[in-house]
C-alpha cells in the first residue's frame, strides 16, 4: 500500500488572511493547490482555473448531480465547491494537497475525509480582523457587516479542527504550519504504516530474526 | 487557569540514541530535564543529581512508599524511577519538562498523564541499532544479547505513542522533535484554552460585541 499524501485544509473566518498564507506556503513547498469551483462573479485579476473554476449555476448543479464535489455550499447567494476526484487521486498517489476553504466547507470535508489536517487560521485580534476586511476594498457595507457577524460566530468552530494558528505575521503562520506538517508526518500511526510498507522495514527484520 | 507546559516524553528501545537527542534538544531549548532516580551503579563520568539520582535500594523503596514516583520499574535487576513532584510542579507552572525514559516507564507515565507528548525514537535500521549498542562498550555479551532481544520486541510499542521519529542523524531528529513541539502548541484544544484564558481574547470580544 502506497503511503498517502496529506490533505491540508486551511480554514477560518473571512479576512484572517488564509489566502495569503496559502500562497506563501505554495511558494515554498511542493503542494498541489485544490482549485475550487464557484458560481460567483470573478473579481479583478482573478483567472479562471487558477483562482477558481468559474461555473454557471447550471454547470455547478450538474456536477452536484454527478457527485463530483468533496463538499459544496451556498454562501452569500453563490455556490462554492471542491472538485472531488482531483483532490483524492493526488492524496492516494502520495502527493500533498492544500485546500483553502471556508468553515462550512472544511467541516464537510472533515465528514468525508477525517484523516485530513484541519488548520484553523485565527486573526491576531478581532480589531485586526475588521481592518483586514475593510482593507480588502471589494465589499459593500452590507456584505462587510455580514462578514463581520459571520466571523465572530465562526471562531467558535475552532474545536472542530486539529490545529489553530494565529496569523500574527504571514511568516510566523507559515512556519508554524510547516512544523505542523512535519509533525503530522511523524505521527506514530503514519510511521508505523511506513515501516510495515517498507521492504527494508525494521518490523520485518524483527520477524525474520 | 495558567497554561500548562508540555511534558515531553522521549522514549524507545535501548541504543537508538535517545540520550544524545535529548542532550542536543536541551542545548537549543529551554526545557527542564527530568533527572531519574536509580539504584544501578554509576558508570564512568556520570554525576549524581545530573545523570541520575543514585539511590540505595532502601532509599528507593522508601520513595515508592511515599508515592513519590510518576513511574518506576525494575530493569535488569535495578530500579529506575521518575520523581513525581519535580515534574508535575513545573508542568503546572507552564514550564516544559523533558523526560528521557525506557518504554516500560513511558507507558506508565502515559497512564498517569496522557496529555504528555509521547515520542518514540527509532533507529534508522536494526543493523545500525546493533552497531550503536556495540559501540557503547560498557556491556557484557550477555547484557548485549538481552538488550538486542528487548529492542526487537519493544518496537511494536510504537502505536502507544503520539509520534515516532527516526534517528537517521541527531540534527534531523532534533529538528523533527522541535517541529512536533511547535505543532503541539498549535493544537486546537490548547489554542482554544489560551484564547479563553486571555483577557484580550478574541472570544471575549465576541461576547462583548
Amino acid at each position: 500500500m502506497k503511503e498517502k499524501g496529506l490533505l491540508i485544509v486551511l480554514s477560518g473566518p473571512s479576512g484572517t488572511g488564509k489566502g495569503t498564507i496559502c500562497k506563501a506556503l505554495l511558494k515554498k513547498n511542493k503542494f498541489n493547490l485544490s482549485v475550487s469551483a464557484t458560481t460567483r462573479n470573478s473579481r479583478n485579476g482573478e483567472v479562471d482555473g487558477e483562482s477558481y473554476y468559474f461555473l454557471t449555476k447550471d454547470q455547478f448543479l450538474e456536477k452536484i448531480e454527478k457527485d463530483d464535489f468533496l463538499e459544496y455550499a451556498e454562501v452569500y447567494g453563490n455556490y462554492y465547491g471542491t472538485p472531488k476526484s482531483n483532490v483524492m487521486e493526488k492524496v492516494q498517489n502520495g502527493e500533498d494537497v492544500i485546500l483553502e476553504i471556508d468553515i462550512q466547507g472544511a467541516l464537510k470535508v472533515k465528514e468525508a475525509y477525517k484523516e485530513g489536517v484541519f488548520i484553523f487560521i485565527l486573526p491576531p485580534s478581532m480589531e485586526e480582523l475588521k481592518n483586514r476586511i475593510r482593507g480588502r476594498g471589494s465589499e459593500t457595507p452590507e456584505s462587510l457587516m455580514t462578514r463581520f457577524k459571520s466571523a465572530y460566530k465562526e471562531i467558535s468552530f475552532i474545536s472542530k479542527y486539529n490545529y489553530a494558528v494565529i496569523n500574527d505575521t504571514v511568516e510566523n503562520a507559515v512556519s508554524k504550519i510547516e512544523s505542523i506538517l512535519i509533525a503530522e508526518r511523524c505521527r506514530a500511526d503514519r510511521v508505523e504504516q511506513k515501516i510495515y510498507n517498507s521492504q527494508e522495514g525494521i518490523i520485518n527484520e524483527q520477524f525474520n530474526d
